[in-house]
């Protein structure tokens, strides 16, 4: 393993995020080349022994793999365009949408470069630590070449080879841990009016998630299979205790936004027939946009 | 122990849940009395040793413990109003609003029967294992003098001694339940779209879920303290991710109705002045409806 931290690596931009990133590499023991616009950034990562570079391609050319960590994929193309990148391996880990990954790594086909997507599902502290994941996308072997350098900055999970997937995961991770919270603020709120504090109610909270979250993958299959028998309960019985969702909310003088919203999308689906299925056969509320299906019922699905 | 299964039971109500009820009684070896307005509803549970009664007042008399589950709360009242419930103990399993359940511990009171009221967190087939989660509210000595009883029926909770709370902790852990479920299916709508299926997505997703989960109780204490300090994060940071969910959803093509109300919720936050701390903040907005905030938005929360 010690010829893995032998390869030299380069850290482009050193927001916070990146300068966890340049510091999880030199803690591993890389060789670790660094550069950002503003170079006071790089001092402290110079002082625990990184190399700051004159220009960015100077930087480039010094890792056998190149993290970028950028404001946004605007900042990226403006230090990459006026730089030689052919032969490099770029690993872009800066925020941005599914399209532009994908224009990305077009871009560095182009012009001769290796390139994966990347998110980061971390904070700065985190990086370095197995609780860092930071999600992989483009090409396999690519990424199997460089996952021993790659796993000095937390757990490393490669998406398959659409450069878009890294992305698409984050924001979908996203939307799972915002719900989780939400449905949890909106009880602790309900709850809240009866007397019952916060930390006597997350416990239940936690536990519900937890239980949940593991109908998951034996749900997959019914929406793989595109077939919803109602083995455990009907989605007409969830309308009927959504509804008294929003009475308990209306009731107690809480927000009532979440539970109609819920209400809404199952009333949708029992409208279009299928009150007599399971509750993953909302999947199609959620693939086609409302006003769509609200213009246009009969149109088959893509 | 075997003095506690001697403990004679009735079961009123015998729908699917009612007789799931009253098998396990029976299965528990427990005499158990039974009654139903519709008596061929209870010809399986005769043959396997249950009484029937032949008035719910007879039946009443017979169980030191009393479980009612019917449709609904009227239903309840009908059958009870015209019996003598004077030294008896009511346990009502029976859906309703925590309203209703205050309503009738009070009618109970008055008419000299012990009162719990109580929410199955289960579907019929898994009364009578540890999976069936069956909340109680109400006085905690009844709960106390009962519970080795009601111990046959699932994992019993006692939650408090307002009867409400049976209810409220019912329809907050419903709403934990369908959030986690609308926010797999948007990721997997999402995803979908790239050509991901479902089966792929859904450990990811149930990781996410059951490690936020896991922040809950921590996250709690900020509430009870009322102090929101941005420990991992600040709330304007979810902010511009939810603007990535909301675009990534529109160029998808996927229902954006979930992502939208998220990001408006935080917006709201942040534009209460809110944007530098952390996430649970936000309970300030589910505390409140929308319009009152809108309409009046200096005046203190109660």
């Amino acid at each position: 393993m010690d010829n893995d931290t032998d390869i030299p690596v380069t850290v482009i931009g050193l927001g916070l995020m990146g300068q966890a990133l340049a510091g999880a590499f030199l803690k591993a023991g890389h060789p670790t080349t660094v550069w950002n616009r503003t170079t006071s950034k790089a001092e402290r990562l110079v002082a625990e022994g990184a190399r700051l570079a004159p220009t960015a391609g100077d930087a480039l050319q010094a890792g056998s793999l190149t993290i970028i960590c950028l404001t946004d994929h605007q900042a990226v193309q403006e230090v990459l365009d006026a730089t030689e990148v052919d032969g490099t391996t770029l690993v872009n880990l800066t925020s941005g949408s599914s399209a532009q990954a994908r224009e990305a790594a077009r871009w560095a086909e182009r012009r001769g470069a290796r390139y994966l997507d990347g998110a980061i599902m971390a904070v700065p502290p985190a990086i370095g630590t197995a609780e860092a994941v930071i999600l992989h996308s483009g090409p396999r072997p690519v990424f199997d070449a460089h996952e021993p350098a790659l796993g000095a900055l937390g757990t490393v999970v490669h998406l398959g080879g659409d450069p878009g997937l890294a992305s698409l995961y984050d924001v979908a991770g996203l939307a799972m841990m915002w719900n989780v919270l939400n449905a949890w603020l909106h009880g602790t709120a309900l709850l809240g009016t009866a007397g019952v504090d916060a930390a006597t109610y997350a416990p239940f909270a936690q536990q519900i998630a937890t239980v949940v979250a593991g109908w998951l993958p034996g749900y997959a299959e019914q929406i793989d299979r595109g077939a919803y028998p109602a083995e455990v309960s009907a989605l007409e019985t969830d309308a009927r205790a959504m509804a008294h969702l929003v009475e308990e909310s209306e009731a107690a003088g809480v927000d009532t936004g979440l539970p109609k919203l819920i209400k809404a999308m199952a009333d949708r689906s029992i409208a279009a027939g299928h009150g007599a299925e399971q509750y993953p056969v909302l999947i199609d509320e959620f693939r086609t946009p409302t006003h769509k299906k609200i213009n246009d019922r009969d149109t088959p699905e893509p």
